[in-house]
């Protein structure tokens, strides 16, 4: 029995769990230092009103043998596929709700639809990113290029005509960097991966962040996109579903490659390793995508929103280079006084009881870098940044 | 782009969907014929109470401040862990919460953990089997072997010591056959596991089907087991979970190969590609496990089983060959008058109105078999028994 030697190129331990560790470590040598967290990007805010009653109603159902439900599609209830097309067609973006598949999540979907790709591929992937492109591909033994984000290009990289790749993997708004393309350099990706037939996995879990009604929040909202991207959501920021777990991916019919709908394989995928998402889940899902859901969204997002501005204030006071904190939950920092990204982990969480993430964890152009999150609550970002303002440079 | 040429070679649909479609066409053309659904495995009795409760509760607590969660252990809560190590406990089998993963079910799982293995492995797959157990391993272009169960092996075959292969599935009490192996049996295939450092994939999902006091509900109720199985199992049969979504994978400490140890693999595999189970549906599985969960989860297999009983009886009467239906909850009977898997599943169909499902959807040796299974409610299924007395060999 041989195990897969993907597995042995990783690195030790996944980013937020070596975090956790060090967090750990660091509690139990000093008990008394209060700790807050603006670090891993997990939500702080309860679920809506409305979507709790949606799911103890669901829950009663399954109770009762009249309303009680089994298996059902392994893509999703057709009732909470539409919702998602109805939120669409409110961007402008017309879908069929067999395009639509539910999911557990979009870390998940982002891993699994990797399945449907030969691993010869070559994968291109923005430095810096979230982990889970980079360990996935290393897990399934594929070629990965590197396009690096800096403070040149704001950390929004664009193609240029001799790069060369497969697949592609953007985020928009970014996790790490906050950074968010425009419409004009979204429809740059999108004629690049059409010119090569390549496909781009467009990661959208932040979509509900941008404010600015000029910038995109799908990639389809972009001219030709449906017949090169695949798009990746989540409900997890959106509506505070990261203990929930529920997303979905969007897979359109006019995506064909070697004579094949990838929508058809990603289907037979799902319907093979998958078994869908708990109508319990579900029907809490639904409920986030009527009126009063999506008020009751909108307002959390605010809450975060407002969050990211009075840390964009502090940095701005303390004359530190940052992007991201507007239409995005993260705030993207340079170290101060060029310490490395690490050092400045140990530093904050030594000096302040501040956790936050180091950028050398998303790549080595991180390096340099620190990631802070708006997911907190006001009284923890307001007590953290009390604390910052006296940061010695 | 290249797409993943595994799934070129799949056949073109997913079994359970070709006979949806079949039985969707039937009804548009008889839509005063009643059907009574023996084939796929849902189960039709509502939730526990207890459940029930817990699962309401939950999705009020993620409605609170106080008590909302938002990310937890992707490989599950400890709560949920240490209960399902209390309820191996009482099969005589010791486990630590770090050797239990937490899933959205079986399916899953069975498909996900060959991540973790090399893709130049050999698989062992019995025949007739769970379709997934092979689609899966076309997809990432494993070299599978065919082990046959036939009416002489009682459907139950036993490894030869000439055998050799990585990997092999085993499910027991099985799915279709409803056959289950003895300790001496299961002892058999460890030992041989054991031999030539094979991993055994152990699908336990029907266990709690097991009354016989003799027959094993576990595979590490058998020596030596631990070095050399992972156990996979599922609530969804055991408490009606098909639609609630929750299973567990056990990968012991001990499991080696190569130096590595597998728990650290799949620890390393979920941490990347998933993101845990839905808090609520935590708090649902964890009531399974508590007294009054076990006992009313015990009433409706009860309830099950006698389904299993009347079918069995009938087939007896009927002078049909079949196995199972005793500790599991699928009856597999050999076709009457020579008539093939589809030609029979046509003829119960158009006939009787009785949608079952074809044993050559389970491997080539299932054909002119086919499977009835005992989740139906009574009356119906006492209805398809009236029908199938007038069975004409």
């Amino acid at each position: 029995m041989k195990i897969n030697p993907g597995f042995l190129n990783l690195k030790d331990r996944y980013l937020f769990a070596l975090i956790g560790q060090k967090v750990r470590e660091y509690t139990a040598q000093n008990p008394s230092q209060e700790i807050i967290r603006l670090g891993i990007g997990d939500v702080t805010l309860p679920l809506s009103p409305v979507v709790v009653a949606a799911m103890e109603q669901a829950a009663e159902e399954m109770g009762r043998a009249e309303t009680f439900r089994g298996y059902g599609d392994e893509q999703g209830y057709p009732f909470l596929r539409q919702a998602i097309c109805r939120y669409y067609a409110g961007k402008g973006v017309n879908l069929t709700d067999t395009e639509v598949f539910i999911s557990d999540g979009a870390k998940s979907d982002l891993g699994n639809i990797l399945d449907i790709f030969a691993a010869e591929n070559t994968v291109l992937i923005q430095d810096p990113a979230y982990p889970v492109y980079v360990d996935t591909n290393i897990m399934a033994g594929r070629q990965i290029k590197f396009l690096a984000g800096t403070v040149q290009n704001d950390f929004l990289p664009l193609p240029s005509p001799d790069l060369e790749a497969d697949l592609v993997y953007i985020c928009s708004p970014n996790n790490p960097t906050g950074a968010v393309y425009s419409r004009e350099q979204l429809q740059q990706w999108v004629d690049w991966a059409l010119d090569r037939e390549a496909v781009i996995l467009f990661d959208s879990a932040y979509e509900a962040f941008i404010q600015d009604p000029e910038l995109p929040t799908s990639i389809y909202e972009v001219e030709g996109a449906k017949r090169c991207a695949v798009e990746i959501c989540s409900l997890s920021k959106t509506a505070g579903f990261t203990g929930v777990r529920c997303g979905y991916t969007v897979v359109p019919h006019e995506l064909v490659r070697e004579g094949v709908a990838l929508n058809e394989l990603w289907f037979r995928r799902q319907t093979t390793k998958f078994n869908g998402v708990s109508y319990i889940v579900q029907r809490g899902a639904e409920a986030v995508f009527t009126p009063e859901g999506l008020q009751q969204t909108r307002e959390s997002i605010q809450y975060y929103l407002e969050n990211a501005r009075l840390i964009s204030s502090a940095l701005e006071e303390l004359g530190l280079w940052f992007t991201g904190g507007r239409n995005a939950p993260y705030i993207w920092l340079q170290c101060p006084g060029g310490m490395g990204s690490w050092e400045f982990f140990d530093y904050l969480l030594h000096q302040y009881g501040i956790v936050g993430t180091p950028g050398a964890g998303f790549g080595q152009q991180g390096e340099g870098f620190f990631r802070l999150t708006a997911f907190g609550r006001r009284e923890d970002v307001l007590r953290a940044l009390e604390r910052l303002v006296t940061l010695s440079l």
